[in-house]
């Protein structure tokens, strides 16, 4: 029997030779400009797929909680950043955590520091992070005299080792086009040095500089002075960085395997069992259309370039509504797959929990169901 | 330790007072229009809560999936309608299932139709599903001739049981006002009783006739010549349908209480534990304003009125961002809990899998975790 006759419901196929080739491609990037990578495993949340990592070399790592990082100590991952803000409500499990492992917190204000310093109980790496332009958290980079007395506060505890400066410059993806995420990740990096500077110039000695997202990552050339990478979506990519212009449509790595369970020859429409709960309600302006995914060609369960015309407009809980070309319409009949690019790859792989290997048919697992179980601290 | 204390990270609370309100509210209203009271169990999700139903007598249940009916049924639900289109797929699953229950299924065409005669190996129920606005799946109102055909169509097989006509005349969350509300489900009933007629002229004896959405259940007065009522949000209700006017903010039965983890003085804003992967990224246009959530007034975790101007306006993997008041701003701090009612309490409580109850403290489950491990069937 072939994959595509054993799935019954939706399930969301991986492609492991361009996660691989996705994988390479950072990495040598990283390696050019003698950069720490220390890839974002929030996108993929899987041991297994963590392994295409430890063969890689990568042996530090970006979660996004501390179940995540305590998950991935689980499997011998032993230099974990927690990329998100220190969290006061879980500081018995941060110290539970970095007794075992070397663990890496970021703060984005003094009180955060005055408690890590009263609250620590083993040494712990600490990043300032730095806000330049995502307006999410993190302090405003012009504010230079806040991050120094950030970095000098750490000095009142033995346990908290500064690390650095860390930002995510999330805004790349409001980018009009990819010579407008260029200016905007170089204008991020000059931000951070700029603060690097100034910490140096006020008695800071060791100053690292990390930054973070996909679309910076990929598509920058010069990473001087900046010492480490974090991005984390670039492993699969998905539709939002197809029409930023960050990959090619052939580079998605993941897309949706739908049984297709109704027509509509009035409005070209096929009803496709996966919706909301599957993809994700992630949303894209896509030329002036929302749509929730987008369709893929395929040929079996392998995904390639993206049809015309054929998107995903709708979706409800579990319904999914396509509207598709005239010759898709007559092509595709109830019972058949259809294969859909997600709009957000990170938010669809925790909506389905699991991925199916597309070569060899197997079940790749994450760590969605166990964190839900809270079964890891 | 009372409940405030021991919440770590984000959590759904669920206040079961409101939500016994809540079904005890809709059951009157069954029981006084003489309604079949068949209430869709895919906002709860839950063996537990469905319990209190069981309580108030409801034997009769609708669901939105084969695991969900697989769930339900090891829970001792004997009958249950999958109201969503058949999935040839899980055809084998199906047949397992009705060997055990009283199942019924939706078909919106012939050749469904064809295929249940084909491969039923067990009685089911089968209903056809209306179009009456929403445009999604059904065959359209209008088309009598369509409908009866498939009506007729399952004389071919003696498993197949036709029960009758179902609509979800989801579009009244498109309404513009309470009224507006009462007009389209009026509309939608109006356009069911006309298929009804059309269906007994041409000699269909017992023709039931189904309505679900719980803006139209909740609003509508006259259910005359209708037989069953399947709505399934009003057991919590949301934003979505606070803002349709549809109920009270004091009758929303669950709401997240997120982390704080970060505060900025400029914007006013205060950033959350709770992001894409708690709220889901169900969007709701507030006054203007794209919002996820808003902040409710709260008494420990017990949460009533919504607060002025306290909005959930942006939400990535693990982080949300709530622009507050002055006030608010002021007295909460890092290390507090924010409780915030979701905008759609269906996907919120399939992104979180599991509830606090706020009187007791104890955990309720769902079927989540279940259903992505694949243990059921």
């Amino acid at each position: 029997m072939n994959i595509q006759d054993e799935i019954r419901k939706p399930e969301l196929l991986i492609d492991l030779e361009k996660t691989r080739n996705n994988i390479q491609f950072m990495l040598r990037k990283a390696r050019q400009n003698q950069l720490v990578f220390r890839p974002h495993f929030k996108t993929h949340q899987s041991i297994e797929i963590a392994e295409l990592y430890r063969q890689a070399g990568i042996s530090a790592i970006t979660v996004s909680s501390l179940d995540m990082a305590a998950y991935f100590a689980t499997a011998g991952w032993q230099d974990i950043l927690i990329a998100f803000p220190i969290n006061r409500r879980e500081m018995e499990c941060i110290n539970q955590l970095a007794a075992q492992v070397r663990v890496s917190l970021l703060v984005d204000n003094l009180e955060s520091i005055d408690f890590l310093v009263d609250h620590a109980h083993y040494p712990v790496g600490v990043w300032i992070k730095v806000d330049t332009g995502l307006h999410r958290t993190g302090i405003w980079w012009q504010n230079g005299e806040l991050i120094l007395s950030c970095a000098e506060r750490m000095n009142n505890s033995p346990l908290l080792a500064f690390q650095g400066i860390l930002t995510h410059a999330g805004h790349t993806y409001q980018a009009a086009s990819p010579d407008d995420v260029i200016k905007m990740a170089e204008a991020s990096k000059a931000a951070m040095l700029n603060v690097k500077r100034y910490l140096q110039d006020h008695g800071c000695r060791q100053v690292r500089v990390s930054i973070g997202d996909t679309p910076g990552c990929r598509l920058l050339s010069d990473f001087h002075d900046v010492d480490e990478i974090r991005p984390g979506n670039f492993i699969f990519f998905d539709l939002e960085q197809w029409k930023l212009g960050v990959c090619t449509a052939e580079e998605i790595a993941v897309a949706m395997a739908c049984p297709i369970v109704s027509k509509n020859a009035d409005r070209k429409e096929i009803v496709v069992y996966g919706g909301a709960i599957h993809f994700s309600k992630e949303m894209l302006m896509f030329e002036g259309e929302s749509i929730y995914g987008l369709m893929a060609e395929k040929e079996g369960c392998h995904f390639s370039g993206i049809l015309n015309d054929c998107r995903l407009l709708r979706t409800t809980q579990e319904h999914g509504v396509v509207r598709v070309n005239d010759s898709i319409f007559h092509q595709y009949h109830i019972g058949d797959l259809a294969l859909i690019y997600p709009v957000h790859s990170c938010l669809t792989v925790q909506a389905m929990g699991e991925y199916r290997d597309i070569y060899t048919g197997k079940t790749i697992s994450t760590m969605v169901q166990q964190r839900k179980n809270d079964s890891l601290l």
